[in-house]
């Protein structure tokens, strides 16, 4: 199997031998302490090196107080969810956004409306219509969801000004925005973007991130960023859900920091990433059809392709999957899934350089033959 | 400070070295998969030896196909919680019951009732009478949750003919049992009553339990044993909620069933916890007044008092902790507060043997000026 359709890291991407000396030092320094609870909010050691770590590479000003260490950004998401949007309550994603966003707002029966993006990231001038819809119809926007860089799926960053003015449309319309920062370290050039929320002038912005794709994802450790009085809502909260994340984990996350293992790391692995887009763009635009869309991702694990025909992507990876190459479709992406009824996330991350230009060749093959080729 | 109110495990109790060891292991024979993305409802290896191991400590027969790893069995309650129980429905519990539990039904927002338990456990006469009158009033009862062993806060266990009419119960009423066995390996005496869910023979028992109490409770590793069709929508939630449980974690938990490091570390712990629990309830007979009652414990981290006057206990609370000495208040355990107003839940698996005197005879002298003792 060709699997362009997970988010894992790629292998290589696990720093391994640095992680097997940071659990024995965790064990020697911390001890038994290692394996006990922690508080709820997060091993504190933990707390302090990111608070450092924020400010050095999102330009992000955190105290202590505002961080919430999560099992993944994913519980992030899904508590401020639970604390702001009550069922029926409108949340606004990019069209298309993170399927597993997509789940927990439909999880909490949130009213979702989907905005397009384009090359440029979110499509605020639709945004502000909608908006303004939306007021004179008397309904409001609870938050909208957003990752600013390297989108998944699309791999497309937001410019500056239209962040700039999401920001402005936030304090004007009275909503939150989610910040999703998974990727951002992960950009290709060495152009370091800082966070949206380090714009964030109104209190408007709760940003989370995660160690899963710069460090390792099997140790489930996120970290959300907001003012201290939301942290203490969300942190009764996840002391319900599951008392307080892996001890463990946390203190290898604060050992990799200390240590600058995770800056070595995202050095490296950006060029790998880097070499795995690079061969997959040079096949779709060597294989695939000439009149579809691609993006140009700038970091991150995806490249988003538009067909640009009537053509559902289902349909397609029925066949490509008899071939063995599995991508997402693009509906399950999207909440007007007629949009993306033609398109596909293909991500790079996880299948090796060899078999990312067989697998899009396989799948132009597919695409060239009007959906009918049988595996050869 | 002297702090009988947490249920934080003895340090000694979590074997550092065997963990150092394990964790070694497991990243030479598991590598980057160690620290990859595992599937949402487990990590198949640790599964497997799973089977076995309920089987043979808790005379569990599960397949593979039945189990979910949670994020501590906390996460357990939650999930199980949001699936089966609407706003609104109706939850029992156990007066005093875990307050970590209560906090799940609270947050969503279920009708919680109280139903008594005595030495021999939940009082089924009195649960019976309840699902009577509820069944006449036209309401119905979706769930109960119960810890039949060494149950927290009190200690006490549910007698075999109480646990059999229990299952008898939940078929005649049309209710599920959450069956809580934390604690179940932890008994004082060598013998083992099986979990209550393997007595089940209509499908109404969710069984969970956890490494918390016998291993460690930082790697944050729980599991929930219920049948296949449960378990496949409750890991849709969960991967809604965090994706899945740290694979790290997990990797040390099959590990340490694996190497009987389990089995071992309860046959030690089980004494340890023994000699504090007898000396907490030699010093309670001894400096606390004669009129109160308190629990025998048979296994387990709790003694369960209840002063038998009019006082509050988190009255008690502000004098001792002026003298140091921690403990949680009986109310913050219960539905009908004013039954548990005198109450109190002492924790002895945290405090060492020598604090665990001095702190119960602080205690005692507090209680026995009628609650105005200055600290000394």
């Amino acid at each position: 199997m060709i699997n362009f359709a997970s988010g894992l890291p790629d292998p290589r991407a696990i720093p391994v031998s640095d992680l097997r000396e940071i659990l024995i030092e965790v064990i020697e320094e911390y001890g038994y302490k290692a394996l006990q609870y922690a508080p709820t909010r997060g091993l504190p050691e933990f707390i302090k090196v990111l608070t450092r770590f924020v400010h050095k590479t999102r330009g992000l000003k955190a105290l202590p107080e505002d961080i919430l260490i999560t099992t993944g950004s994913q519980q992030a998401l899904e508590l401020i969810t639970r604390l702001f949007v009550n069922p029926g309550e409108i949340v606004i994603v990019e069209e298309p956004s993170y399927i597993l966003a997509l789940n927990v707002f439909k999880l909490r029966n949130a009213n979702i409306i989907g905005i397009a993006i384009d090359e440029n990231g979110l499509r605020v001038d639709i945004l502000e219509d909608t908006l303004k819809k939306l007021r004179r119809e008397g309904k409001r926007v609870k938050l909208i969801y957003t990752m600013p860089l390297h989108q998944n799926p699309s791999g497309i960053s937001m410019s500056l000004d239209r962040r700039r003015y999401l920001l402005e449309l936030a304090e004007e319309h009275d909503f939150l925005i989610i910040e999703d920062d998974a990727y951002a370290l992960l950009g290709f050039d060495d152009l370091l973007t800082p966070a949206l929320a380090s714009e964030d002038r109104f209190g408007r912005v709760l940003y989370l991130s995660t160690l899963s794709k710069t460090l390792a994802p099997g140790l489930r450790v996120g970290y959300l960023i907001a003012h201290e009085d939301v942290i203490m809502k969300l942190a009764a909260i996840k002391q319900a859900c599951d008392l307080g994340t892996s001890t463990l984990s946390q203190a290898i996350g604060a050992k990799a920091i200390e240590k600058s293992v995770i800056d070595k790391n995202v050095e490296r692995i950006k060029r790998l990433y880097k070499i795995k887009m690079d061969l997959m763009i040079e096949a779709i635009d060597e294989f695939f059809p000439k009149h579809i869309w691609r993006s140009s991702p700038g970091g991150g694990f995806y490249v988003w392709v538009k067909l640009n025909r009537d053509i559902d992507t289902e349909e397609v990876l029925k066949l490509s999957s008899k071939c063995g190459v599995l991508f997402t479709p693009g509906k399950r992406f999207c909440v007007n899934q007629d949009l993306c009824r033609d398109a596909m996330r293909l991500s790079f991350s996880n299948p090796s350089e060899d078999s990312i230009k067989i697998g899009i060749q396989i799948l132009g093959d597919i695409l060239h033959s009007n959906v009918k080729t049988p595996c050869y």
